[in-house]
């Protein structure tokens, strides 16, 4: 039984105001007066009363931890089912069902070398030794004791996509190896000051507390910078995956369940800094200590895996960010690279965080090939796959920033441009 | 066995630069030097190899949504054991166990009228109607076709705390029901524009999708001021308790499970305008239409149900917020209200969300009372509760900001000031 509404007015035309036009499947709602064809087969739709509105809904608190609609089960980290192991593995966001720039915490990127300690925080320590003055144990609660402060920022596997070649079906595939979170802790530098660096110490090693003791020689320069011992993630404690209980290291560099920080002279030259995370160039050298992820974006939306449902007006968006700060301007192009326009960035813009861009575009139901550039605030512009490989060679892994193009198909399915 | 660690200087003293002073369990951080007693009975601690260390952990992305760590089981939200239903309930945000400015999406207070509907995303319909050129149908496949926005606002429940009189132990008994989120959505101007309002358009009545139909009527002004469809919360769709599939309604008067958008002339006067969600003063007459939640904070850390460890420096933080723009500033008084200092603010600092606020403090170890108060950029200032009694009587309900104090014991046991 239809509930009466106000009739519809079936005379109404487009206005000059109105956002999405075409075809009547691809306009921003159906028209109302047209509710006949509309109301077919959907006796449980407004105009009528939809089932779940005849009886109360679940309890208030039944889920004293609450967790996404049982519909958005799919929406979940995207991990390999056919790895050979689980220990040293990764697990990535997926980016294209995600939409501003926060990261939820249940979908936070992974990576471990040695699996996810679980570790009693009233057990847990962290040293600070070395070039100090005053060589210290804090438990977590004299860290909370610090004065904290918080910030956006994102966090990215160096090797993401981890790959010179064309790679990946979906942005997740791709690129999903980022994430961004509201991060609270201390001040490294703060810290560094309570033990007193001697003026020998350039160098800070930091190790944690996981099975392969994961170990990275971090600048001074930088820890004093800012660098954060990060003990929480979107407001609450940081989760296992990220390295609870302990001081994340913030930063390209982020030793996860903290145990240790040895201030020392040189870098450790760690198995992390030499079988890892170094890339090998075409003349037999390896850049190495290269710690800042040079700027990078990605459209997730439309992205590989999706298909426009029809032609019309549809929101291109997508996120960018760099190591080195604010990103400045996102560039789009719709036509192979031929011509780029600037995106709108969402607002504020902060430092070493996801920003968000969006372009509205009007797909013609033609094939086309999409594509983002991230510019940053220093002035660096995101490289193409091939500018890239014409200075590195085919040989690196890691900091593959190139641009990842996106093509459409006339029945509007999206795929990997590049693979 | 212990591992070889660099020899501590026993004679380092304290530095101009250490911020933590005190007893040496109050330090931040043990004195390295004094090993044997620290490592006394702590075997498997720093400077020894921690249990898991010693062997792999947990594989990657054996959660595929992940959850926080088991020791924190405790961190859940705050719901009453002994209510007679929970259909009609809340649950409470537990604010002093949180840092930063968002709320995880799984400690998001809640507020039903008639329980969390289990809504199917791809039957769900909103129809915009009444005064409008060209009454529409949406699916939430048309709304996501909308160019998209993303901003971070609090949402409050308007009795938060609800009741006039002192009462709760703990910051999120006292102020538990606002949270804070980034959401992602569409422009409801956008939307009305798409339907075209009439010149006679002054209300937008908004209707729920639940067992409680909950309906607001909300001015057009507003609807077309900042209102958005809001359908992701912190980058992933709206949780069920949060209204998904739907579009809920920002700000003040969020209409969950969005199901109809009424264009009106007159506001409807609907059971949540009349029975409740007015305020009746000591004159008879009622506020009504009663939108912005005005300026006001809380000190979350130290607050009730806590324990200052030992006298020292602290770090007083805690939140402020208004429905009218940005906060401006924060004042902390540690002497009852004696004298008041600023508080640093978290940067950014967005319009209507939450801000968090610091203050070192150092706590001599003997009773105090400390209290918060925000000021927003409209030179509003929170009241005392007796200035809000003086003005309002005690008959009221709902928009209560009063200033809440806690008290410190000698002991450091903090309790609710004014319970």
């Amino acid at each position: 039984m239809s509930r009466t509404f106000d009739a519809a007015d079936k005379s109404a035309g487009t206005t000059r105001r109105r956002f999405l036009r075409g075809s009547a499947a691809a306009a921003g709602g159906t028209v109302l007066g047209a509710g006949a064809s509309v109301a077919a087969g959907t006796d449980n739709l407004p105009p009528n009363i939809p089932e779940w509105m005849k009886a109360p809904g679940e309890p208030t608190g039944g889920q004293l931890y609450g967790a996404p609609s049982s519909f958005e089960k799919g929406v979940v980290k995207n991990i390999s089912k056919t790895l050979k192991q689980y220990i040293s593995a990764s697990s990535r966001t997926p980016l294209q069902e995600l939409d501003g720039i926060i990261t939820p915490n249940g979908l936070f990127y992974e990576r471990h070398h040695g699996g996810v300690p679980t570790i009693d925080p009233a057990q847990h320590r962290l040293m600070l030794h070395g070039l100090v003055e005053r060589p210290l144990i804090f438990t977590m609660d004299d860290l909370r004791r610090f004065p904290s402060e918080s910030r956006v920022h994102f966090l990215e596997c160096s090797g993401n996509p981890g790959y010179s070649k064309p790679y990946g079906k979906t942005a997740s595939d791709l690129l999903g190896l980022v994430s961004c979170a509201e991060w609270t802790g201390v001040s490294l530098k703060l810290v560094l000051q309570e033990a007193g660096l001697k003026p020998e110490a350039k160098w800070v090693v930091a190790e944690g507390a996981d099975a392969a003791a994961l170990t990275r020689s971090i600048p001074i320069e930088k820890c004093l910078e800012d660098a954060m011992l990060v003990y929480s993630q979107n407001g609450e404690r940081l989760r296992p995956q990220q390295g609870y209980p302990l001081p994340g290291f913030e930063g390209n560099m982020s030793v996860k369940w903290l145990r240790r920080l040895h201030v020392t002279a040189e870098p450790v030259y760690s198995r992390e800094e030499t079988s890892k995370y170094t890339d090998l160039l075409p003349d037999g050298t390896a850049r190495e200590f290269s710690f800042y992820m040079e700027a990078k974006s990605i459209i997730t939306r439309p992205s590989g895996g999706q298909r426009l449902g029809a032609p019309g007006v549809h929101e291109i968006t997508g996120i960018a960010w760099s190591g080195h700060g604010k990103i400045a301007r996102v560039e789009v192009s719709v036509d192979e690279g031929k011509s780029w326009q600037s995106a709108q960035l969402q607002e504020p813009v902060l430092t070493r965080a996801l920003t968000r861009f969006r372009l509205p575009w009007r797909w013609e139901g033609k094939p086309a090939v999409i594509q983002s550039r991230a510019i940053d605030e220093t002035g660096y512009v995101q490289p193409t796959l091939s500018e890239l490989l014409a200075v590195r060679g085919e040989n690196y892994f890691y900091h593959n920033n190139a641009i990842w193009p996106w093509r459409i198909a006339a029945d509007g399915e999206v795929t990997n441009a590049l693979a």
